[in-house]
């Protein structure tokens, strides 16, 4: 699918469902509905930007967007408030078995990581290895300590391993990352 | 116009730009850079949300929406972090010299400022008289705390006067809300 992740297109018959509650962004969604019904925390998901570049009437009252474009995200996909503080992440998954590509994050979004470090936010990325089947929580500081250092095109799976949180996979939450925050907070 | 607030439609000779930088929600936008270039704070404008119900691929890679429709925002239009601190407001005008209609609020808004208020975030209104030509900042507790006890359809311009901030409009940054928010903290 050449659309963004995270968009719903009603009525496409070619979307599989077999897969469903078993993506990482699924499991993500999940576990943030079961925050906000225990009332733990709430997280949005960010939509996707659109540029609207025409738009019809059919009546009075009524419009229908006819021509749109998806714009390149510029922040994290989810934030939210957890006990007042605010926080910012984003879910990435990864083939690979050895090491995390940088160039899955875009300039604009490791600078909006930067931006929320300096305005005190919480903010990391969740990475799965899906063929490790392994998911990990890095902190903002230890994803930007590590790429301003390198030259290398990715982040090895043994740093992720050592700095990062390992998200155990549960039935409900399906990843409990806040856990991981409340330690944080604690110490 | 029919189509929401903060909407830009590209190529839309009809949009009039006598008002530019005049609007409430243009002097909100002017404040936030301003908070931004200092770094102050950072808070974003949410975009209207959207459900895409056609897309056409003119080539690989490409996506064009075909048909679009806007949706009810059931948030608030700014949130965004201050110090750590998760931050989240709406900006609303009315022609009355006495009151603020209560109906400028949906019902899901009003839901989410009273989850914020439970998760400790800061939530507010900042209301502008436009005939007066004041501007309010109203915080959300005492919004809802009125909203609660009232039978009216509006909350009258002396309670908002009274338990309200008033924000003064000057040249940059057009109206200091974080000012109000500082002193709050401090209390």
């Amino acid at each position: 699918m050449n659309y963004p992740k995270g968009i719903r297109i009603k009525n496409n018959k070619s979307i599989n469902y077999a897969n469903r509650g078993m993506t990482l962004e699924n499991d993500i969604n999940q576990t943030n509905e079961y925050y906000k019904e225990i009332e733990k925390a709430i997280i949005y998901k960010r939509p996707t930007p659109i540029q609207v570049t025409k738009v019809h009437y059919p009546s009075q009252g009524k419009v229908i967007i006819k021509e749109a474009y998806f714009l390149q995200p510029s922040t994290l996909d989810y934030c939210g408030i957890y006990n007042g503080k605010y926080i910012d992440f984003d879910v990435k998954e990864t083939t690979s078995k050895t090491s995390f590509p940088i160039k899955n994050i875009h300039p604009h979004q490791l600078k909006h990581i930067e931006q929320i470090i300096r305005h005190k936010g919480i903010a990391f990325l969740i990475i799965r290895f899906t063929k490790l089947n392994e998911t990990y929580l890095l902190f903002a500081k230890e994803l930007i300590e590590y790429i301003n250092k390198t030259d290398k095109a990715s982040i090895p799976y043994n740093y992720i391993k050592d700095k990062g949180h390992i998200v155990e996979i549960k039935y409900s939450p399906r990843l409990d990352y806040l856990k991981i925050i409340e330690e944080k907070l604690e110490e």
